[in-house]
């Protein structure tokens, strides 16, 4: 009996654990994809001046790329261990089992993403198109691994 | 007849533009809100250390500041015509209604951010919650009159 009343009180324990965690591991969730929102938001304009879908225009272009690169240093602290619960993520398990490799995707992104903004003050179109395909390309690395479908 | 048939073709017309712009609405929407997330995330530890609720960690609130300041810049497109309908918002009719006024806060909140950054980069504390103050007058101020409750 004191066997059976301990287990309860230890379920009773965890629950109430997990249930005073889940507002942090939302908030952090509800932070992440708000950056990723953010990004996406200025990245797509980016993206449709690159393939020239719409007209490219230097200083929109490059307005955006600040604040991608900006962004992409916020995306630190937002994966502490814990939060691939709670609210709904696309955030995989494997960031948390193989941090160091995800800390190099990310770090590749945020170094892609500081080669960007520094190839739009240029203004040059062709040095702005290649660096776009490259900061593309970390992000693709980042998320076929790393994100769900 | 001929009166009814364009009165119809009309609604049709206006329905599908409605309709059209739905996700667009809905998009701007995600954004904004994905900003004041981001805003919240950095104020938040700012406001405790300022209230002396965890320690001043001078570094770490200048960083925070700098956040804010950017992030209140990208607010200047978030409230484009027609974007108080689609997903939830608590976004208030009024903004679209008095727009110079609407206008004239965030523009308030976004000069206060910058001064709080720069309070910030002297770390000096009195400074500091000096600035803090004031930029929080401008959230209420604008929260007051355009936010739903």
């Amino acid at each position: 009996m004191p066997a059976i009343r301990s287990a309860l009180l230890a379920a009773a324990l965890l629950a109430g654990t997990a249930a005073a965690d889940a507002p942090r591991s939302d908030a952090v969730i509800g932070y992440r994809q708000s950056i990723f929102k953010l990004i996406l938001w200025n990245y797509q304009p980016m993206g449709e001046m690159v393939r020239g879908k719409r007209a490219f225009d230097a200083q929109d272009f490059r307005k955006r790329a600040v604040r991608i690169a900006f962004l992409s240093q916020q995306l630190g602290e937002a994966f502490p261990e814990g939060s691939n619960s709670g609210a709904m993520t696309d955030a995989l398990p494997e960031i948390w089992k193989q941090p160091q490799d995800f800390r190099a995707k990310l770090g590749d992104f945020q170094r892609e993403a500081k080669a960007l903004r520094e190839a739009a003050k240029t203004g040059d179109q062709v040095k702005v198109k290649e660096r776009f395909a490259k900061t593309s390309a970390t992000c693709k690395a980042c998320h076929e691994k790393y994100r769900a479908e």
